[in-house]
């Protein structure tokens, strides 16, 4: 019996994790589970799969679960509760589902707590891979990504020697503004970009697959989870999204991870590993696919990727400040208050304004998240 | 230091494994050659290799390259004189790039031996799969494919858990053929079959490539040597031979091996393992490539993949008789004396004469090998 928490359980892979763990049946089981803010839903997911700890991270929502909940489970509030309850559960594996910069906390103090975790999150891989790896490293806890790129990834290098390791091949769908001409046109609706042709994601993923930030991030993610050099990282567009990437090693043979657009394998994989478990979803029909194509990323149509391998380059708190600027961009890009084309101009000026900081500490990260933060609103204050 | 014995140096394999052989440098040593017939070719092989034995299997050829060797050579003729040196030298792998049926008795000879087998030949698997799996198995030696697919399908499942897979996809370029209407018209040249669009081979499997019966022959290897029910491996149309072969597990994942059309990249897999070594080839571009496609293969046009189909369901003698009645079509066909179109209809009318046996042992599989030869010689003497 593998005893499952997931943090962020209420958001797209939290939901996609639930349904595989119901899907796998008696083998696993959900014993701990934590939303932002969404109490209706994690209330339901409650009454599904009766854990015995939750946790609401909005200490004000947390109030009105409070009466409903059962006394049997226990109710943890605030980011301090969600520590709290990562100390307290007896669990084998959490999912670590919560979006965005403030998974990074949660992520290490489930690598203290020794927990093995299944990476949903690549934005704190992003800002703090170094001390992240290191810190599983010494603890002997497994990071296990459910990024379907990343997921391809370890699956074909599963086994391999790594020295014997030539390129990664990370593909992308291109996401729903692949043919869009961005040099031409300004005005990109927000109803547009959430439009994804091939996965169905959270809001802010979508917007980073438009930009194709989200592949930017996962370049310095594969670069620190596999500790793999940049310069043998290359980015393929593949629309079909149907080879989720490749590796490429020395003897020119080159192992591919192909599987239907659906996160629900990537996340079970990271449940079931080392074993492979049956899945209920309809497999891929390569007769009914017919063709899969590839193509060249155009780095000047798309200014994100091009930041993102600056930074990679860079390392120290420079991948910080390039997250923590393209996540206020896409918050306030969806609040409708930038400019679609004005998320690469505020991330570049404000990484152009960043001093970096080589081999920085978790404390250094931290204020340089907050400092790139402050410089993006700034940045976006005078354009508007 | 590997010691490397190549049987069948001649060859389109043999010559391509000693290229790999000079390309991988100081931990590999040719000891031994053989040749059927092609003495020139092998006394070049010989000033270049300085292998410690050679065998020349025809006799008669044999004499005329005794005066010009070195007297360091050792010169064996004959069978029996190639199973006298398989016996002799120190080896630590075998090369096995004889063609057609009469590799079968230097491959036992060789498992007989103790000798790891990187194994080029289908033929001899197709005919007797249970009886050398089993003898490999008693001896501890390792049976690696050269086949570009099923070292594709090796790659893909090594350090698999075998229980935990789902299908097989064996991928066809579709041969020279493939948009021919063979229902239409009967006449296709030697020469229209000979031009290979994708791969540079020898004769025999060149042929065979036309009419799919190397597919076929390919499903039975499969079936045999990874021990995997027939009704788990499916044949894909992929035109530009990029993906070599395919492995769908239960969890819906699919993984894939591919590589530059190039049999030196599974000859030095087949070599270097367990490890991988750097390759001179040029890799794989993606950017030029563009697109990979894929088709259903129509079973209608291509009779003789039905038939190896049809044998493998059969199992026993029935997968020889397959073999030894195509091997006779190809060498008549290639004669000048077989219409194309006439291979499957001969090779199905000795087929259906035959008694199958199962569980032969392997003198019924001479025995069925010597039949359908005399079977398959009377039904084209017929058709003249």
């Amino acid at each position: 019996m593998k005893r499952i928490a997931i943090l962020g359980s209420t958001g797209s892979i939290g939901e996609n994790a639930l349904d595989v763990i119901r899907s796998l049946g008696n083998g696993f089981r959900v014993v701990a589970l934590s939303t932002n803010t969404n109490t209706d839903l994690l209330y339901r997911q409650v009454k599904n799969f009766h854990p015995e700890s939750v946790c609401v991270r909005d200490v004000s929502a947390s109030k009105e679960l409070k009466n409903r909940l059962n006394t049997k489970v226990r109710l943890f509030t605030g980011d301090e509760g969600l520590r709290e309850m990562l100390q307290r559960i007896k669990v084998d594996e959490i999912v670590l589902a919560i979006s965005g910069a403030s998974a990074l906390g949660p992520l290490l103090e489930a690598i203290d707590s020794g927990i093995d975790v299944a990476l949903a999150n690549k934005e704190s891989m992003v800002m703090a891979g170094p001390i992240i790896m290191e810190k599983a490293k010494n603890k002997k806890v497994k990071i296990m990504p459910v990024d379907s790129e990343l997921s391809a990834i370890w699956q074909c290098l599963e086994n391999q020697e790594k020295g014997r390791l030539k390129s990664i091949y990370l593909t992308a769908s291109g996401g729903p503004l692949r043919r869009h001409n961005f040099l031409r046109s300004q005005n990109v609706s927000v109803k547009q970009v959430l439009r994804h042709p091939r996965w169905k994601m959270g809001r802010k993923i979508t917007v980073d697959s438009a930009t194709l930030m989200n592949k930017g991030l996962e370049v310095l993610e594969t670069m620190f989870l596999f500790n793999i050099d940049l310069d043998k990282i290359k980015v393929l567009i593949h629309p079909e999204a149907i080879i989720h990437s490749m590796v490429e090693f020395i003897d020119g043979v080159i192992l591919a991870q192909l599987s239907v657009t659906d996160m629900r394998i990537p996340i079970q994989y990271a449940l079931s590993y080392p074993q492979r478990m049956p899945s209920r979803l309809s497999g891929l029909d390569f007769h009914a696919l017919k063709e899969l194509n590839f193509e060249k990323p155009k780095f000047k149509r798309f200014p994100c990727l091009q930041l993102a391998y600056r930074a990679a380059k860079e390392k120290g708190t420079s991948p910080c400040v390039l997250n923590a600027a393209n996540e206020v961009c896409v918050e306030e890009f969806l609040r409708q208050r930038l400019d679609f084309m004005s998320i690469p101009k505020v991330v570049k000026t404000v990484l152009d304004k960043h001093t970096n900081k080589p081999c920085p500490n978790l404390k250094d990260i931290q204020e340089a998240d907050v400092w790139a933060r402050r410089q993006a609103q700034d940045t976006i204050t005078k354009l508007n």
